[in-house]
């Protein structure tokens, strides 16, 4: 007799935070949707396979995360051949800074189509799915720049700041539905392929736990997944112990 | 001998708070240069003409404030053919109100380009000629969804918050350069054609200063104008006396 | 050979969350140390009791905590006689409500240093003690009014927007020696003693976890002490799935 | 025939921002009702004289702003002698920074009795009078701590904190009785005494308007007076268009 498979969307699975949250929610028992741009398909395959070899459930779904159609019709297909969509998390970042006018209209709109209108895609489509079942969870990845407009961080910060607006909108709406809405600072540099190219010292700041520990941040994603609902979480931040903020 | 004229830029110059700030600043001796989509050129010429009729100087432009060529090409034409811009206010609303699984991506999209896209684009050309002459004024309007995601605001709230975060990146980098950015937090029902369909009691409102008087906003933006750069605010809210908040 | 026995300090050890809090870190293997106003003595000592039956270990000190000198001593003595303070909650409400011409010195005075200054005084010397091994970690309770000073509030506001402000300063001096202070966002009613008196319904409220449950509330804070330092949370809301917000 | 002569309190009548207010409230036609403590009786005397000797009203009050009985019969005397309060300005800092372990618990108790506990006195008893007429004007100084709990601030910030929540509790509270509460937020350095015995540079930042010149904070104050109750402001910030922030 089959056991019903629930699924955990990751919208961003990446190399880091995105992997990270992918095997976190694997040993919680859910089959991992992995979603990821089509150019880095291989990787995608790659992170499912890991999981699978580890004895969890994972499929990769290569997409564009701001074409609507494919994003209605991917969780479609979730919800149709694998299993009711459980937990759905956004994780797609877009960091970029430029002074104000070196700041084009073309990347202005992609990084609020990235990091901004794709988070309300797969929002609003996780939402119609958990309304039906009046469950789930839904936890969208936000940064410093989610509260601040620093200089040269037009673009990051808009889309940042939009999609901060989305989780509160979507939280106070959907929370009387029994459907978790969460909302993450992260506040401070990860462990992770970008920042190892930026930073010279990552290793001696991996050792003294200088730096988001991807793994980490991930416990903190299912620990709020499995929250109780009388003490829910909206928003929580993250930052390492010696972060100066 | 020819005085230069100095011009200031009203975006989003409708029949209520933007024609209040088109007087406003006609009467502190600047030429407004007034911009409304164009399906609504013949209220934007009145307003102009208005301002005319008063002694004042105004010059109507009706364009898409989401085209980028057209906003390029517009205040270039201002800086040539005018003066030099000495202001520039950004002041298109897109107030909607919807379920998240209602929301249509075309709706979560145009509210972002009108009330987010439409203010970056204004705000970084106003910011290139004003940098050249390190002076100038840019004022964003913000509302009570710039700082708080409300149950059915997803989109507006989103497109707030994006601009009130381009405010606060532009005014760190662009403060040091003299140039004055500030975001008003409009906290209230405006006095406006919009709210005299809703309200059936703006009448007794009005007569109880309840409701926030158009000219008053206004004035509150002359005074940001004028202020002495020795103290500069870069956020003021703005209520009705008698609002619950 | 006897092992070091580490201890949790609890200050404001009532009936509700302070009791839940007690019970989930004598769970966790630590000692609790409770405080309470002496006049409830009886309480405290039952309090201890109950832990204790259910193999636990627990001291009820029952002292006023805004008595600095009785601070200073009651935790030199734990440290002395029963083990390194590993855990500091500090969780004294005093949420009153009054006009403002109604609300005597008296009263803002004794709620400052029942919900502030107290705070200030465990938060020292728990921080003195911590700082000599550079580990610990140190909880204030928060709520609604930590961040809104509504209508009435002025003093019960006043203090707990002054314990935020001491949670994020020690926060930033103390997380670099490797001493997580977190502060906690109680934004709705808790099932308790004080609100069982005021609602009638709180049987509903419960059955349907509408209300607070103050052993997941103890369960959050738990987890804050457990979180890895690579990713620590200073600011953590609780709030029931229903709650209006 | 006698004119009823109005008057402005400023509590914390110190030799910039203090003096810079009482020379702008009398240039208004106000009698400004001038309290510093009694040591600076001196100076406080000097200050009244100088703005009598501009043609102004105002009267030295030394008194020291955190004992009720005093400040409970000096507005009084006001009310009964002089005229009806038609502005109160509260405006003592307290700024200290010290670790955590060396806040001595009467440095903490002392800096919220300055500018925590004394602002609610002046609030609460300004408020008392002008709830009789239903009009007045109450306006807090706040800082950049008001905000932030920064590094070894626990102290001024948990008074500045607590008194942001009492401007933001009264203003919800007195709005609706036509008595407009404002809170400030000094987000820089001053031109005063304390900042030319720190900053070596002062001449040359005057020079620049990099540094908040007292007479435009005052400005800001008069024009908060000033604004018509459709559009009141509730927080102004104000700093320095070269600031840092």
């Amino acid at each position: 007799m089959a056991t019903i498979q629930k699924t955990c969307l990751i919208v961003g699975a990446g190399d880091d935070t995105g992997a990270a949250l992918a095997r976190a929610f694997a040993k919680e028992g859910l089959t991992v949707c992995l979603v990821r741009r089509p150019r880095h398909s291989d990787k995608l395959e790659a992170l499912a396979q890991s999981i699978i070899d580890r004895g969890g459930n994972a499929v990769a779904f290569p997409a564009d995360a701001r074409d609507e159609d494919a994003m209605i019709k991917l969780i479609e297909t979730i919800e149709a051949d694998i299993g009711p969509l459980e937990v759905a998390v956004f994780n797609i970042g877009a960091n970029v800074n430029f002074p104000i006018t070196q700041t084009t209209a073309r990347v202005y709109r992609k990084v609020w189509e990235m990091a901004g209108f794709a988070g309300f895609l797969m929002g609003r489509e996780a939402a119609r799915h958990m309304l039906l079942r009046e469950r789930g969870t839904i936890i969208f990845t936000g940064a410093t720049a989610s509260l601040r407009g620093g200089k040269g961080y037009s673009a990051f910060a808009g889309a940042k700041h939009a999609l901060r607006a989305l989780a509160q909108s979507m939280a106070r709406e959907l929370g009387p539905k029994n459907i978790h809405v969460a909302h993450t600072l992260i506040d401070g540099a990860i462990d992770s392929t970008f920042i190892r190219d930026i930073l010279p010292n990552v290793d001696d700041l991996r050792e003294d736990d200088a730096i988001l520990n991807p793994d980490h941040i991930a416990q903190a994603y299912v620990m709020l997944h499995n929250q109780p609902r009388s003490a829910w979480t909206h928003e929580l931040d993250l930052r390492p112990w010696k972060e100066n903020w």
